[in-house]
């Protein structure tokens, strides 16, 4: 069985978008400093699905890769998915996405090929039903909210964090609304790409 | 003329202290899991002033030491100078040190020999106190709060960044009280130690 994680760039102070993200300002308000990395680097990296490329370091694209190939499913909550317009039918990850959603969009329930699976009965039911999909490969929570869900339940293992160069001050909290704290990690490993710094840790249950 | 800087170790989440930090709990609730990786490593470093000693990966001893060789200064808060208990007389940076204050504390002020210069006229002051001390070398701020002031006047050049494996959830904020946002940081290098992650910033003016 794969492992439950979570991979996301946070900004130095902790948020992982700024005010007033929507459809039409999908990183809120000063976001885009938190993906600057994906464009400085001198390594040109082709996501698995449509036409995403990103241009990072040699060591960003080896972790980002690593990301890609472990991942067996997504699990997204319903703001994301309609901020991001359900990525034009196709997630850049290439991989089944599970949707948290109360009330399913009936034009993607009612498509034929969708890879978007609707769940309307919590976080617990999601991870079950991912687990499922996976098999060998990771479950990656994708969204802020499903992972502090996720965290409450006490079924997450792994995260990755790719820590910006920017202090926004205020936008999205990624660590919010926790049940239990402190939430001590064990870091894994960290590794330095240009204008990022990745970290991976442990939960320590 | 040095830098101005600031080095500290701050939680995944954004804290430099838990709640309810004080002279006899000086880290704050929780706070204790900011400074594990000071006990973890397998190589000794004797801090140069006082009777300190750490455990700690030999990549952090070599940013500890860096970090001591460069720092001519140091200011704190006066809130943090009671809170340690004037470190017993001496700093473990064994530097002078620049205490802002509102209330310079007699016992202090008419001792000879004391590492301790009390400013009570602003950290511009402070600051401009400090550089003539420290000549060639940098001028280290040391608390949350002098660096809150120091951004504000943008009076900094660099923040060394040590990332702990730890949500604390709550506490003291390094990143509070900005005037002006987002502060866009230029990463100059990132470090993994054991159970501690160094990053090392540019201010981008």
């Amino acid at each position: 069985m794969g492992k439950v994680g979570f991979n996301m760039t946070m900004s130095l102070d902790g948020f992982v978008a700024g005010m007033n993200d929507s459809h039409n300002n999908p990183l809120g308000d000063n976001g885009s400093h938190l993906f600057t990395w994906y464009s400085i680097g001198d390594t040109e990296y082709k996501m698995p699905g449509g036409d995403w490329k990103f241009n990072i370091s040699a060591a960003s694209a080896a972790q980002l890769d690593k990301a890609m190939q472990s991942a067996g499913v997504l699990i997204t909550g319903r703001k994301t998915f309609d901020i991001a317009g359900a990525w034009g039918g196709q997630h850049p990850a290439d991989v089944p996405i599970v949707v948290l959603t109360h009330n399913p969009p009936q034009e993607w329930v009612n498509k034929k090929e969708s890879p978007f699976i609707f769940v309307t009965d919590g976080i617990e039911s999601a991870i079950e039903k991912a687990r499922v999909i996976a098999g060998d490969k990771d479950v990656e929570l994708s969204t802020a909210s499903t992972l502090q869900q996720a965290l409450k339940a006490g079924l997450v293992d792994e995260l990755h964090i790719d820590i910006a160069p920017v202090v926004l001050g205020k936008g999205v909290r990624l660590f919010e609304h926790l049940a239990s704290l402190p939430l001590v990690l064990e870091q894994l490993a960290s590794v330095q790409g240009q204008g990022v710094t990745h970290i991976h840790y442990r939960i320590v249950k």
